[in-house]
């Protein structure tokens, strides 16, 4: 959908010319889920001077896309949210006993975003998805706290 | 052992009598290993630009050694060795199946240290257990490369 088409949709009200357009770009990241990744990036990051850390592998499919500060700010906020938020797995898919309202405080993707908690990291990563023109996926996570 | 007595026992030759007292130190340290360790810290290493990560829990007994620079670039130096040596386990226990030469390439205790190959890095530690005075243990360690 080209801007102008989405104006005429909108009838020439700009506001609702760009929440089409934005739908539409989260539509087309939606596509974008099922390519493969490859590529990426492994970031770390500790916390309270050693008391806690975590270990995220996050993936793209381009070489060139892990080296955008878009995906690596991406990464380094998961890593806080692994640290800060004490998710037990990444998907529902793989808590399938687990009720709705467990599977927000334990999967990782369900969780409100440690930086934006109007919206989950999924929301943040398909916003993501839609920046950068690739498919991501969190592919493991390590969280390691003090006598834990 | 006290330095005069070692010095007597090496009857006055100083290299035997350093030799005795690091004997000695180690034999100190070897009785210490039993000590629970309950502090310590999380360190993390990444590699090539963030193609390879580690991330490893070392424990000691008190926040006061785990903040000593010993200790720390104990911990640093030890991802680092998780990332350039890909250890399988901790210590042979865990892999009572395994045969001696594999061990060697398969468990970080057993491992050479990448500072100093011509020792392994349980020596490392047990000479970092007689520097500080307390307990040293690794607790655990988690390894991710890109793909991988």
């Amino acid at each position: 959908m080209a801007c102008r088409q989405a104006l005429l949709e909108a009838q020439g009200d700009i506001e609702k010319a760009l929440e089409l357009l934005r739908q539409q770009s989260l539509l087309v990241a939606q596509k974008k889920t099922e390519r493969a990744v490859s590529q990426g990036i492994i970031e770390a990051y500790i916390h309270g001077g050693g008391r806690i850390g975590a270990m995220v592998e996050v993936n793209c499919e381009s070489d060139f896309a892990a080296r955008t500060s878009e995906f690596q700010e991406l990464a380094h906020h998961l890593a806080m949210q692994v640290v800060a938020m004490c998710p037990q797995v990444i998907s529902k898919e793989e808590a399938p006993e687990m009720s709705e309202a467990d599977l927000q405080t334990a999967c990782l993707l369900l969780q409100p975003y440690i930086k934006d908690p109007s919206r989950t990291v999924q929301e943040i990563i398909t916003e993501t998805i839609a920046k950068i023109g690739e498919n991501i996926r969190i592919s493991r996570f390590a969280r390691f706290e003090l006598g834990g």
